[in-house]
């Protein structure tokens, strides 16, 4: 197994999602959030009302990069992966996906492993025609699933040419979120692309803290309203992050 | 397994240890070590030159006792374990833990697990009947053994009798700290007596800010002057636990 040098561990991006179903809402959430300093935003566009409307989801983007020149992830999550109901059928999400690739600025797009296979394909494809960055992810309300289909699930997103693989889910009990911490320096080791995992709701808040250190990338903290059971704070995340930092 | 709820994270006591070879060199340390307010104070003994001297060991720990209530544990560490060379044979050892525990208000001694198990039967019954507490201890710092091992002396050390039971082991990579953290919270879920684990040196300097979360009693900081390899300074180290307690 890899040996991970003190040096090597590295802190986390802080990301905090826009969960306003407009663009005011949006810009409200903004104006809160910059001075907080995330390293990722991420556009939760289920969150929007108007998603069948792709001038205006364009628009929405490109008034949020007027606004900050922090990197801006692109999220349509599903229903079956905790997300708001959207007006879009499957394909529907995959053009809008498509155009906002084409159209702006955005740094990466979120898509679910467990979309259409064809789908993932094809935009993971498209996206890179666009250089925008795919992080394909998988979401588990329910449970956290055995090892051994976490570590599939993960190696299905690099082999789908993901530029980075995403896994939240949820433990039933505090050995699920040692677990997937585990897990996670487990694949970090074997895989070429970066990972993100993250243990949901109360009992798996601790993962937000501590996930960097198995490995994990991406942080998802509380901007304005949290998008996810269990986030934390930015403020008293970053200083957590900071405190373990020094002292390792 | 056992779920621990949120509020059951409970934080690490932080323990300094008290390195001086004489008690003047003591005294200056805890005029030090008094203002970090440490949770408990370990007196390593064999750091002493006049071990064999009982009457001025007490005094020692007498005139410790009297500069602080800060409790204290006292520590013979064997040169098999670690600890400095020292002029008691075993017996002599045994000997004098036993004149500690009748002639002071020391709150707790450490006993090597691997001492001779007539030894080791014999001074637990004996610290009971003086209202000592026994923490029976295992280090190692070539590796950490394999997780049927560390088990294995961790329920050794509760069939013993003792009252805390302490594993101290050296990783050869950045796994085996994770290992230990692991079985440190697999192990809470079995045992009756509190345990403490540490994986030592640079790589597992993390499981002293760490082990708390995985149910590890007990955290050994700097005080002074570092008594084991990868010790941290109490200040930052209560930071990193105050920080990281504070949002989960």
């Amino acid at each position: 197994m890899r040996c991970i040098k003190i040096d090597q561990y590295k802190k986390p991006q802080i990301c905090i999602p826009l969960t306003g179903k407009n663009l005011e809402e949006n810009k409200e959430q903004l104006r809160l959030i910059i001075p907080k300093d995330p390293d990722m935003l991420e556009l939760r566009a289920d969150f929007l009302s108007n998603l069948s409307d792709s001038h205006y989801i364009i628009k929405v983007i490109k008034s949020i990069l007027d606004m900050t020149d922090i990197p801006l992830l692109f999220t349509i999550r599903s229903t079956r992966e905790g997300g708001e109901p959207i007006s879009l059928d499957d394909l529907g999400v995959m053009n809008l996906l498509k155009t906002v690739c084409a159209e702006t600025n955005i740094f990466m797009i979120d898509y679910e492993l467990e979309s259409n296979p064809k789908y993932v394909k094809e935009l993971v494809a498209y996206a890179k025609t666009q250089n925008k960055k795919v992080v394909l992810s998988y979401h588990n309300f329910k449970e956290t699933p055995m090892n051994e289909e976490l570590i599939e699930k993960v190696l299905a997103m690099e082999k789908n040419n993901a530029d980075h693989a995403k896994i939240a889910v949820m433990p039933n009990n505090q050995a699920d979120v040692f677990r997937l911490l585990e897990v996670t320096y487990k694949l970090t080791s074997e895989l070429s692309i970066p990972l993100t995992t993250m243990s949901m709701g109360e009992i798996g808040k601790i993962s937000r803290a501590l996930g960097w250190i198995y490995g994990s990338n991406i942080t998802f903290a509380v901007g304005a309203k949290s998008s996810a059971p269990g986030q934390i704070e930015i403020e008293p995340l970053r200083k957590s992050i900071d405190a373990i930092k020094y002292v390792i």
